[in-house]
């Protein structure tokens, strides 16, 4: 640990690496690993068995890592489950709550006043705004962008790659306009718009752009009307 | 611990803490945590790494948590997995097997004999009946009500929301009559009711109610038949 | 330890049970737990609080274990992430990813070079072979066959159970030949053959088999093309 934290409230067996920072009132749970250089603010709770700060791996057929030497960085008065994996180099804002299971990579930014559900993962690259709701399960491929007040039901799925692994570096995530909904289970394809205010039905499968304020559902997904 | 266990069997880095009782012959794994107050029945066996008795938390714009004081209680010949996380107030009956990185909620009830799979998630309020299979990576949302006998396959969705988040505690699960069976990856609405023995076909979308005996399938659900 | 591993680097609080064999070169994160008989070759990377080398469990309702007495091999220069649960029995080859979270069970067989992501899970019994990519969240049920070079899109849901539950021991997961590419979230039913580089569009559900070369998409998936 880099400082002397106010009032930490620390479990058994936690590992605390070289050049954490903690602030005041944190508190974290057994067996909770928290890796070099990660900085946590005030207020912040962490449950057990979490790692934190994880540095990018792969092997020589993967995507290409870049180097990063940004810390994880987590803002006050977020709140983290128990077994949550977060990599270095993901900014975590203030009020923020992440499920048990849940999974962050690096280079992802969360807004604040967020949710992350339980057992979501968060790919690479990707930046989520202030007041998402991410259910539990879902999955938000890499290169994404959500933008404030979206809502993602859970087990929703995206995918970034079009080519399926047959062309490289192609990679392009959904964008996903201020407060449009999601419904459970739905299907949206690499590089789709989904418009402002824009609700897109369970099991739906996009795969064209959504208009502001349309409502789609079905598989494909077609417009059955849009919001006055 | 509470008690003084007889033929207890504990792996390396446990933590037990205060009131916390357990039975005879119970086996808990390397690294495993169990909280205060849990209670642990007979011929209890738990992998390692696993968190039970988790306290429900949230942040100010989450549903609001009911304070609850009731314990996590976990009956006799249960088998638990690995990174299994559980909360306080769940009540897990005897005989019943949970798969390694599952997640069950406060104030869930687990029946007899039931089978949780693995990565399985089992959201809050919610109660499975006896003899149920929960297969992995099904996703059973809040306030929902399983029957006796049903099975539930994998990466099977639920949600509980009609407003995805834009109305406040309006939740309602789906509601699974006796012995009906749902297959893999389909998604059930907010409040359907499915008929005893049902069977709903694998990636269906289920948005109207199911009748006794029906089998419905596709997007969205139709009926195809009803068995004799 | 049943050797004395050169160039062992070894995290705080891991525990490594009796006649494990470690290769050169090894890297074990902060609370992992490496079960009796684990063979781990050179360059080896795992991450923190994994457990591998778990044995085969179950209660009385559930499907039959085979005893097994082979250990889990993990070859030289593999990968393995944070929170992973792999089962005794389990062979794992040369230079494989094994991402976060992820859940590999017994007598199944990774071929070299492929990755495996982040929360997927392999079930008992399924063979995967060289150079695949199985992404995030994939589910792999029991008794599948992956051959070389296949893509599997994240989320893709697969079963192996025609009955759901009412008949015992008739189980046979889909077959997925050199090649092919499914989309994600698609859902592959029980004993399904997929052709050789087959492209499965995202959120179908595949319930005839797919000849080779064939593009098929849709609830139920229908060929809209040939590749030439």
């Amino acid at each position: 640990m880099s400082n002397n934290p106010i009032n930490l409230s620390k479990g058994n067996n936690v590992v605390i690496e070289e050049r954490v920072s903690i602030g005041q009132n944190v508190s974290i749970g057994h067996n909770t690993v928290i890796l070099e250089g990660t900085k946590i603010g005030d207020n912040v709770k962490i449950g057990c068995n979490c790692v934190l700060g994880i540095k990018a791996n792969g092997t020589s057929n993967m995507r290409q890592i870049i180097e990063n030497e940004r810390s994880l960085v987590i803002k006050n008065d977020t709140k983290i489950g128990n077994m949550v994996s977060i990599y270095s180099g993901a900014f975590i804002s203030r009020n923020i709550f992440i499920g048990d299971h849940a999974s962050i990579r690096e280079n992802v930014l969360i807004g604040e006043n967020s949710v992350i559900g339980r057992a979501a993962i968060i790919e690479l690259n990707s930046k989520i705004g202030k007041n998402c709701t991410i259910q539990t399960l879902a999955y938000i491929t890499g290169d994404t962008t959500l933008e404030d007040n979206v809502f993602i039901g859970p087990c929703v799925s995206m995918s970034n790659d079009k080519y399926m692994g047959a062309k490289k570096y192609s990679l392009k995530g959904p964008h996903i306009k201020d407060g449009a909904k999601i419904g459970n289970n739905a299907s949206i394809l690499p590089g789709i718009i989904i418009g402002r205010k824009a609700i897109i039905g369970a099991g739906s499968v996009v795969t064209k752009d959504t208009s502001d304020e349309e409502i789609m559902v079905g598989v494909p997904a077609k417009k059955i009307k849009t919001l006055n």
